[in-house]
């Protein structure tokens, strides 16, 4: 597949890395610096290069977007058309603290994206793991049991995409429904981020979900 | 430990239960069924009695709050004073649907809570659990490792209390810091029931927080 990477910050590049590691054709895009993108692509091997973020996006067959809230209208323009696109959304609402979610409950950002992009199909993941966890999480994906991640979105085939994405690279996939079910997912990624940073659970955290019988010993 | 019960449905009834088997002396209370208060402490065992809610409130030690939002106001008028004591809130600001929460981001049910009973020491707990999974988590409370339970709160002995009991009903206490934290943990429970109810992950559903090292094999 062929992967777009829309922000290149720690999300955006832990995980074009790891789509790059497992066999997808991946572009890193949009950083303040041209050489940060260039080691970035350097560093992820031979399926990986850099470009400007309509360079990401026209071939690509999924965009990750992976920016901060503030600067999606920004990307988005310099992306160009993601019509019939699947796109990978991991921005959390986030106001220019990075403190409060400005948007929720009766909507979500991944709601506000899809009617940005209404001809592209949104899928909203990796929004609930720190950035911190990733290449671990990568590492030990012929582990088991697998920590988990959420996703949600209102078109089949590509959460099937994100699905399969989302398992090569460590995680085990739940879907949480329609892309409506940001409005809580959103939040969660909130509680983990405080968790991560602000309790002694340290960054290096993760979650699993499931039916209690595939929880305890 | 005196025990009060406000709330006696399936979060309420499960609960009390527990901790009456856990050795509390439990009062529940408020239920439109005299009948069904009686049936529960019947049995809940030895440990456990029934009453109105200023009986079950004016003794205890930790006040259990297991209403529906909408009955918040009732529930507080009928059971007096809570002044001094600590409350365990599990409700989630639901509207009359419980389809959306009424309340959030810039404050959250527990804080409301908490502004109605300021010389009471609010804790919020086992909101993101589905009621169906607390009986067999109890069950398995032996068994290692434990699903999680995430809480928050601003008073520290109360938060040591709520921990002493999620422990010993099978839970994996989770601190997640101040009770402003209850604006991601109240949308955290919402998704739960999504995925309790709306997904094949199904109500015996639970989850784990952690680091990863502690989650993967």
């Amino acid at each position: 597949m062929k992967i777009g990477i829309l922000g290149s910050g720690r999300m955006g590049g832990n995980l074009g890395t790891m789509f790059a590691r497992v066999g997808h054709n991946v572009v890193f895009s949009y950083s303040r610096s041209a050489e940060k993108l260039a080691r970035l692509a350097r560093a992820a091997g031979a399926n990986a290069r850099w470009g400007n973020p309509r360079e990401a996006t026209q071939d690509a067959d999924l965009v990750l977007l992976a920016v901060h809230w503030l600067n999606v209208d920004d990307v988005l323009a310099l992306a160009g058309s993601t019509a019939g696109k699947t796109v990978m959304s991991c921005c959390n609402p986030l106001d220019a603290d990075d403190t409060r979610l400005t948007i929720g409950h009766t909507s979500s950002g991944a709601e506000v994206l899809a009617n940005k992009i209404p001809d592209s199909r949104v899928v909203a993941a990796f929004q609930t793991v720190p950035s911190e966890v990733l290449m671990s999480v990568f590492e030990n994906r012929r582990n088991s049991p697998r920590p988990s991640l959420i996703f949600c979105g209102n078109d089949s085939s590509s959460k099937s995409v994100a699905s399969a994405l989302i398992t090569e690279v460590g995680f085990d996939p739940i879907d949480a429904g329609k892309l409506e079910t940001a409005r809580y997912i959103e939040p969660f990624g909130m509680l983990a981020g405080v968790l991560a940073y602000e309790t002694e659970q340290g960054p290096d955290w993760a979650y699993r979900f499931g039916r209690l019988n595939r929880l305890v010993g």
